[in-house]
């Protein structure tokens, strides 16, 4: 089917100048590539939603015989045929415009972030909620208009669904998080917080990628504001991360999410390449190798144990007398944070919470963006028992509301709940495996995700591969058995 | 004319995913960059030459009424009716076909290159060299096919005017190199050639690109294998550079060469902007303005009179002693070497000479592919009197011929002929600028190439920008004067 190559091409040509954008580009390079981008993303939404394009996936079909089963043929007319018709279901217009006013709306929000000025930010954020409704509309929903959305970002799943999990995860964390601040024995992370020279951390956070599994000769990493990962090709996969001289965190823990991202990618068969079977299942599910190679391989003792020697040596002064049981401590600190990207694994699902409820009720228009920043702060108080002291640290942290992609933010926590079934089924499954986490060795591990997650690209939709892959539905039990036994042991309760 | 906004961004998407390939793309993800390249080429040829697109430059035009004179519009529709013409001669499969032969092609160099393998390269060049004849033959010619290709680079200029030109050089620059190697007095260029810290150089030379007129804000200096310049639009200009840690030049010339053409590219005027005028008029006349950085201005004494102390002040141990005049000596070092971007600025248009001659006969059919690499060790030795002793020195040392853009190594010395006429005609109309040059300040001569040739972009054809701006047809006797001024001097002839 050559018309498919021609929109993956499209599309992985507008990853390439997104990344460079993010990486790369000089700020005022920003109006002409907004353009740019557009135009890549019309072209290939034009040529996706062709009725040539429909009868071809007929055809294949037809040729096919039968779209059940497994096979890599079937699964791609499965994947098209939803996909055809989702897309078609948006005017190329709303496509082009939705591309600009999120690029435009990108630029104004680094500003409006940097300067603090909400103000700024506002008329573009009235846009795009004004367009994640008209998307909603245009894709049609059951139950709700954030179904629409989601169902695009984690297919099959419904709002109701994902809040039912967040209720008890809430229920859970949150006398969790009191206990651990109340009771608990806190971590000194003071030791994370010295100057540490950024080019030796390059060096740390390389070999750390690499001894992960993630492959150089088939992927590059790069400096970025906003740590993210991005494949061109599974032999050309992009992971990014940031560096802060006073603090060892960040730099690191970016680095082993990004790498789990990428792992994920440059792990896609062969077979599916330069098809839409070719990339992550969803975005949680993305979420969830990202999460397993950060928290649970790359925050556990056994790693520590293993590595500590390694950056000791890159920081003597700073490491020279830490121990792998305090550093382990140290990265396992629980602090609520009013910002996101920085929170511990407890409190960051908190904030996704957060993020959720709020964009359900902007869609519903419950909400007026106007009302948006007290709101914030009103709930962050609520949720994590900390309140923003600015809109930067608040409402203008995230970039994601620069486009109308409401319903990718509970991924995030999805993600989470994935990835401690996915590390459960795994040890139940194999027994050496958990041994070899144990010894801060995950090759065993990123082997059976290989076999059970990676390969199969978007072959299944996120449901159908947990079930393959842990034999039951996603459920919140494994990840709260995972962070009350990882934070009992940490804080001594 | 909103169809050509398309096709240039097409076009800069392709241009944002070849300055990646060179500067971040790990190897193995050159396959799928191929075919990424080359959809995008294809749907940006497809697009400007559709029926619709003619129809859209003539209601253009009968809008304007007349395509004469120099208005923008007037400017754009002759360019326009001219490339569309020309596009129109190509058919979409033989582009497509040329992206992705070109592509495969290089990549099979840059292995062959490394391991001085010719013959592995040897049935890519076939198969260029085929493109090139086929190409020619689409796009016709009056005299020779040569004309065809050399059209495309330098429109209105002749192979037999080049050939003229060139033979002028050849017998004018002969006699002078072999007077400089018997009588001359060699400057000492070992103190380039000692261990220097490359972030060092990395400051040094973005410091220079700076005062020259590059605009960061505006620009991104990277690294490359092949030093090159590209823009994305005037607000996003890349240059790149390569580092060598144990000889200063190549980084700090490099620089200042690609500077040269990013500040052609920063200075078109805005205007023109996501039209096919807002380029550099040709790539002769954007070779003359990086000339004119690197070598007019860049390896003139006054310029290292003021910059030399910035330089030794970070290496004070490897030119605390060095002079001015001792480091203007030893950046004109004449010596002929088998390496085209080693050359110095004499024998470097030898070079070119060598090069104009094997394409044409690979393109008469009076050479064959497989007997190149002696052809060009013989004829290296007669013109520049030494030979490769390897294809890796010899045949292989450029990318250019992995596609068949024949007619491309011309303009490199056609731009060092237009280099010495524009900078001749800026002292003749404005005596303060040489006064300026001669105190190393770049900005009075800068500004006047500003006004007469970057402002505007692809207006005029590169004949005319040069009569516009020096009042006669393009001519040998400035280089001849301008070097053999040059190296009489540092040679004391």
């Amino acid at each position: 089917m050559e018309g498919i190559h021609e929109v993956h091409d499209l599309e992985k040509a507008a990853a390439v100048l997104g990344w460079d954008r993010q990486v790369n580009m000089p700020r005022a390079g920003g109006a002409a590539r907004v353009q740019q981008t557009a135009t890549l993303r019309r072209l290939a939404h034009e040529a996706f939603t062709s009725d040539d394009m429909g009868e071809r996936i007929e055809a294949a079909a037809a040729e096919l015989g039968s779209a059940e089963g497994e096979s890599d043929e079937a699964c791609l007319i499965r994947l098209l045929r939803r996909s055809h018709a989702d897309a078609r279901k948006l005017p190329p217009e709303l496509v082009a415009r939705t591309a600009t006013v999120s690029g435009e709306a990108q630029l104004v929000w680094e500003r409006a972030r940097a300067e603090d000025d909400f103000s700024a930010f506002r008329p573009h954020l009235e846009q795009v909620v004004a367009l994640a409704r008209e998307t909603a509309e245009r894709y049609g929903y059951a139950a709700e208009p954030y179904d629409a959305l989601l169902d695009k970002f984690e297919y099959g799943l419904t709002t109701a669904e994902v809040r039912a999990l967040f209720d008890v995860l809430r229920k859970a964390l949150m006398p969790l998080l009191a206990a651990i601040l109340e009771r608990g024995r806190p971590p000194d992370d003071a030791l994370l917080r010295q100057r540490y020279d950024v080019g030796r951390q390059q060096r740390m956070a390389r070999y750390l990628a690499e001894d992960v599994g993630f492959d150089f000769a088939r992927g590059h990493l790069g400096a970025a504001v906003h740590p993210f990962a991005v494949s061109f090709s599974r032999d050309d996969v992009r992971i990014t991360t940031r560096w802060q001289a006073d603090f060892l965190s960040p730099g690191l823990f970016a680095t082993l999410h990004e790498a789990g991202h990428g792992l994920y990618e440059q792990g896609i068969h062969p077979a599916l390449a330069r098809t839409p079977l070719g990339r992550g299942a969803s975005a949680a599910i993305h979420e969830s190798q990202s999460r397993l190679i950060e928290n649970m391989v790359g925050r556990s003792l056994g790693f520590w144990q293993r590595h500590l020697p390694t950056l000791r040596e890159l920081f003597p002064a700073e490491l020279g007398s830490c121990t792998a049981e305090r550093f382990h401590r140290a990265v396992n600190h629980v602090a609520p944070s009013t910002i996101r990207v920085e929170a511990d694994e407890l409190t960051y699902n908190l904030h996704i919470i957060l993020r959720f409820d709020l964009e359900q009720a902007l869609l519903e228009g419950q909400l007026a963006v106007a009302d948006l920043p007290g709101v914030w702060r009103e709930k962050m108080r609520e949720l994590v028992g900390i309140a923003p002291s600015s809109d930067r640290e608040g409402v203008l942290q995230d970039v994601h509301w620069s486009s109308p992609n409401f319903g990718y933010f509970p991924t995030y926590a999805l993600g989470n709940l994935q990835a401690a079934q996915l590390w459960e089924a795994a040890m139940e499954q194999d027994a050496a495996i958990g041994g070899e986490l144990a010894a801060g060795r995950p090759a065993a591990l990123v082997a059976w995700l290989r076999e059970q997650v990676h390969q199969h690209g978007r072959k299944f939709t996120p449901d159908e591969l947990i079930r393959r892959a842990t034999g039951k539905a996603l459920g919140h039990e494994p990840f709260l058995r995972y962070v009350t036994a990882r934070f009992q042991e940490v804080y001594g309760l």
